[in-house]
């Protein structure tokens, strides 16, 4: 079942249900591709209006790429929750014997790893949906500034998200060369994406307070 | 039709269409009720566990109320869009004769402050909300901290977005008094949010990485 065929008030419904899963992951995800749903909405407002037409190609380009990375990561979302019960599998398994705790014990790094690299695309993808937002604030339909600052902040929140998991997930890891080279790149994605929301931020509120 | 009986992936489609509504702020509305759900879960997730027999009253308590704000926000969201469309039907009367002129007139002030005040109620909600997210960030079940990091993430962007929106509608109110003594409102709930979630997020950063 994929969590995008739910209805919203379902999805949310679920959400609190006292199963992990879906949990923070899936739902910054959810929030970062309404995020980018909302970049595209500004192209789309911006498209055919006369006082816009020197950035009218632009804005179709946008348009055409936040929509693919929003229906790329809706496939994310799903891809996270099956990450997480992979591990919460893993975690299950039988630990009688010396054999069992060793099939249990590799079961669970590998799927931690997996749970790792995820959230790790998923800020990857994030990054370049926030340059998106980037170019909707700045050179949008400028009656929509604030939609391509929600989109920022929810873009922005959602990479912190799955941040946190990939710290996380780290913590149980025991391949130490995999654990520091993950977190480098994760800390590096993660402040070019919060650098990016922002100066987009600053830009937005002095453009809507004239 | 509530934006909540949708199916979330139609409500991605009906969000990057051409359609100004739904827009920013029904969006950002949406992932706090995702965000609000979450810290939900938290609650269960911790409710009759051993180790946290201590705060079995407090997550009850603080279950009941997350999910009672979710499902107020979840009207809040659809009010905002009528609010919103209500504006756009103000600016859509006639304005031929200068009778017709002086009508229009009101009927947008008269929409755009309570434009103004949808928003205004929300930035309070999410305000108690947020301080539901702290409670299950420092005493829930420790394996759902991210989780709760995420939830007062989805909660400060939503504060946020609700801040765009009401300083853009008192951009074009003419009521003077009106425009200060909210715009002072909406700045001190804005940084009590803000103060709030900054908090979180450096208690749930500080606990992830152990």
């Amino acid at each position: 079942m994929s969590l995008a065929t739910l209805r919203v008030s379902e999805f949310i419904d679920e959400l609190s249900s006292s199963s992990p899963a879906p949990g923070g992951g899936s739902v910054a995800a959810l929030s970062a591709c309404l995020g980018t749903a909302l970049t595209a909405m500004v192209c789309r407002l911006t498209i055919g209006k006369k006082k816009y037409t020197d950035v009218e190609q632009e804005m179709k380009d946008t348009e055409g790429k936040a929509i693919d990375l929003q229906k790329k990561q809706l496939e994310l979302m799903d891809r996270d929750t099956d990450a997480f019960n992979a591990v919460m599998g893993a975690f299950g398994m039988p630990k009688e014997t010396e054999d069992q705790k060793k099939l249990r014990h590799e079961a669970i790094q590998n799927a931690t790893r997996q749970a790792t690299l995820v959230p790790l695309e998923v800020i990857e993808r994030w990054r370049a949906a926030i340059s998106l937002a980037d170019t909707v604030a700045r050179k949008g339909n400028a009656n929509a500034r604030s939609d391509a600052g929600v989109s920022a902040l929810l873009i922005s929140a959602a990479a912190e998200a799955a941040f946190y998991n990939i710290l996380i997930n780290l913590g149980s890891l025991t391949d130490a060369p995999f654990v520091s080279s993950t977190r480098t790149d994760a800390e590096r994605l993660m402040a070019d994406v919060k650098k990016q929301a922002s100066s987009i931020r600053e830009h937005v509120l002095e453009s809507i307070q004239g």
